[in-house]
């Protein structure tokens, strides 16, 4: 196909696809003629993670090249390409995770101990986390343990959910896009449908009879 | 109190603490001299709720004052109070949400109804997580039920511990604080958490000996 047929079939410009090219994050097409230029599957594939990558998770184009070699490495494993491309992806929009408090890394890091979690002291969610306690912790609030476990288990249920979606897809490069995809992508979907289980919850607690004080126990 | 000594417990600078009192978002203290004021407790708890406010909820001046209004009426509750401040509150940095796909925000709504959730669909999540859906349709994910049915689960999970964590808390304003708080710090921890859960689910999905082909079982 042509390229500008790639390029719809991806949502991007063909001057950004060309772009893509020349930096070497897809492959050249197969020259069939003096002006001509034939792409097939394989470049939809990789155009498309190469978007994930750049417009998605944020990445700049050096370190979609090294998630991308990784994918392409004749001894790659996906934990190997999970782990470039997780290392890459900022939280929240933040590329580099400011360091939290160490009494707030080390709440977090027994959290992962105690759940048994085979997570790295350099996942850039560790110190995102602790950020987000000592937030808490200048109000006042020192996010009692059955707080943190609530929110352990709830990252575990979606994780499992986001890894099992992984193994509905048979190639790497499509694997990999969803992986890129998903880590940004759930964040948003997740934060959105908590909004509306907070409302249902405040319905529970805050009664519309009740106009002083929050009840100790939710009505059933 | 002298207002530095108010400033100091709620980390703001005299002069935004002078700004939020001219506002009427902080009420005025007591002039007990010719060149003195005198403030209380009740002021650190409002400058610290409206610091909240503006500073973690992003909110506008106009904004939190309707908040406030809503705290401060004799007709109160705490529900009309949390629907103020959760309306205001955008969504992921956004202030206003982009409206999702008509498939995408039905698809939500019928989550919704599934659950059994007491929310409305003025609700700013609704299109959050709408626009999620919408994203991960253009690739090619079509995240279905049993995935959405995950984030629901982790929702709820969540969205219990947020609201008996208010429950600790006996002054409405300090309830209020850690709502909004709350709400927006809630999701950066849980991204941050989930980070570190992803890495746990991807360790054990993809094994490291695992070379090629993602497996469809995981290990025991």
């Amino acid at each position: 196909m042509k390229i500008s047929e790639v390029c719809r079939l991806c949502g991007v410009t063909v001057s950004a696809a060309k772009y893509y090219v020349r930096e070497q994050l897809v492959h050249e097409g197969v020259r069939v003629g003096a002006n001509q230029t034939s792409y097939d599957e394989s470049h939809v594939r990789r155009l498309r993670l190469v978007r994930a990558l750049i417009e998605t998770g944020g990445l700049s184009i050096a370190a979609a090249k090294r998630v991308l070699s990784e994918l392409d490495s004749s001894e790659r494993s996906m934990y190997s390409v999970f782990q470039a491309a997780e290392h890459a992806i900022g939280v929240g929009g933040a590329s580099v995770a400011q360091p939290g408090s160490e009494v707030a890394r080390g709440r977090i890091a027994a959290l992962v101990a105690e759940w048994g979690w085979a997570a790295t002291l350099d996942n850039p969610g560790l110190d995102f986390a602790a950020r987000a306690l000592d937030g808490y912790t200048s109000i006042g609030f020192d996010a009692p343990h059955e707080y943190l476990a609530a929110y352990a288990d709830a990252a575990a249920t979606i994780a499992r959910a986001d890894l099992l979606a992984l193994a509905t897809r048979e190639h790497p490069d499509l694997i990999a896009e969803l992986m890129v995809v998903g880590t940004v992508l759930g964040d948003a979907l997740l934060a959105g449908i908590r909004r509306l289980a907070l409302q249902n919850e405040a319905a529970a607690l805050f009664p519309p009879t009740e106009t002083t004080q929050i009840r100790k126990e939710r009505p059933e």
